[in-house]
């Protein structure tokens, strides 16, 4: 009686009353569409209201909740990683790929395409349990900077995206994180740059083995992806994990598109939220001939499907949650 | 400030002060050692004190939560789903295990081994949306009952179990399922049966695709198993969905072993508990032996790693949540 005596008045006292929760975001269609969502599935008298168990968002990581150029954060790690390792011990240098990435040689690593990439991956990414890996991704973030902006990479994370995920929260929406990023590198950073903890980030992940480590049976990290969350690996990651179709989706390339359309399809409110980087002075400007972040058919059928196209130059009034 | 003051009267009228939260646990010392357990890890003033977010506590369902013999009631399932698709349609029993598993003799699928097995789960748990499948599974549920018991099986869970799951929620826990049992059919029943919700459902899955239906781009159950959520499989999944080592863990034969032993593996409080099938009376009475749910990793090395191990015999004083 006294729990729900407290809910009730918790309830009937909105956030929106003591501030702006969306302070980043210009009073554009953008964001008035997506306040408006917000409102309707969460008022019990409209009739798009959405019980909250049914009240999930879910988000794409690189170019959606931080930024992504020149390439991935996590393949500058990756590279930053190896080249610590081989100081070590330069013999984990067999291959081309791997000669080039140490010595940062960043085209050639990508000219080498699939195969080059995993190389990488495998050497910087496995052979550690999780604990040691995700501490050197710790070390990395602390002292490492952007090339262009100078700011930690965890610095470079979207305000105007941070703040949509708290407003989410707050209006009862479970957030979650669906990105091609593997899951134990984001799993440092998540929940203190986005409010989102381990068990809500989703990604892709390499294989596991058990290994005993001093009479501790411990998880390490092995060589081979074993699921690639992209495309239509978003989907089926989604409904395998939460077993539920979301109601929101964020998303900024065409490897958002399966997980944004398959959200948007649904019966009932749902709403698709796809962010265009137009904004070549304070971040990037790129879309349908990047090699990362391309956005085709976002661009082209998400319009007819109702999503909002965040347009970043003209919606957001700032860009990074580190100063800029 | 009012919802911090709702949150610290909420808290400071224990929910132990009402009613006893384990009816169904006769007073002995598996009881009382679950229940020592739970008071230091959420006693802020015991060193054994664990904060919230690391309450995670993870529960088998086979032979754990709800009963398991004669064999896997998905495997009812499976078989009585199968005669019902080949009524409408006999060409689908392409194999001998399959027309043996439309006729009922189970004797004979299980002879077949894993290949037989997998034939079955095939051809009756796949070729369908998701929805159409757990549709299925519902409607099973409602018309089927145990051929021992009379019972439906969604009324075969453990009510001591049930008990303890909504205890340890009460006390801050968040409960999952970590079941060699698919994730499709568990979702069916987990939330009305023991309170857990689809995303805290883990289990075995299979492939799925994205197919269009209609014009709505559908999660579709593929032939093939893509993960099996036993053994060693265990602690992986746990991991790689979770993304932290539980405090409890519970389970009752040799495929939860690894899952028990990482988890009590860990620093800080941690508690296994091993449920050992001891009732021929009311249930059944099965380890070493049997051809399901066999236990022996458990009985010898559990109690040396401070496991519980629960004597249904003796520590329960009720099996069934359904009248028996």
């Amino acid at each position: 009686m006294l729990r729900l005596a407290c809910a009730v008045i918790v309830a009937t006292v909105p956030l929106a009353t003591w501030a702006d929760p969306l302070p980043s975001w210009n009073n554009t269609e953008a964001r008035n569409r997506i306040t408006a969502f917000v409102e309707a599935v969460t008022d019990p008298t409209n009739s798009d209201y959405v019980t909250p168990s049914d009240r999930i968002a879910v988000f794409d990581n690189d170019g959606t909740l931080w930024a992504e150029q020149p390439v991935y954060f996590q393949f500058i790690f990756a590279v930053d990683r190896l080249a610590e390792l081989a100081q070590q011990d330069p013999a984990i240098l067999t291959t081309p790929a791997l000669q080039a990435a140490a010595d940062g040689d960043l085209a050639t690593v990508l000219q080498g395409g699939h195969d080059a990439l995993i190389e990488v991956v495998n050497a910087s990414h496995s052979g550690t349990s999780v604990d040691e890996f995700q501490a050197a991704v710790a070390d990395w973030l602390d002292k490492s900077q952007h090339a262009d902006t100078g700011l930690p990479y965890n610095e470079m994370t979207y305000q105007p995206m941070v703040e949509l995920l708290r407003y989410l929260r707050d209006e009862g929406f479970k957030t979650y994180i669906v990105s091609g990023g593997g899951i134990h590198f984001m799993r440092v950073f998540a929940e203190d740059a986005y409010g989102i903890p381990p068990e809500q980030v989703l990604g892709t992940y390499g294989n596991s083995v058990i290994e005993d480590v001093d009479g501790v049976p411990t998880v390490i990290k092995a060589p081979g992806i074993a699921f690639i969350d992209d495309k239509e690996g978003k989907p089926i990651n989604i409904e395998r994990t939460i077993g539920k179709r979301p109601i929101l989706a964020g998303g900024n390339s065409d490897g958002d598109f399966a997980m944004m359309e398959w959200t948007t399809a649904g019966e009932g409110p749902r709403l698709g939220v796809l962010i265009h980087h137009t904004d070549a002075d304070r971040e990037w400007a790129y879309d349908r001939d990047s090699p990362i972040g391309q956005l085709v058919d976002g661009l082209d059928k998400g319009p007819t499907m109702g999503w909002v196209i965040v347009d970043m130059a003209q919606d957001w009034s700032r860009i990074y949650t580190g100063a800029n």
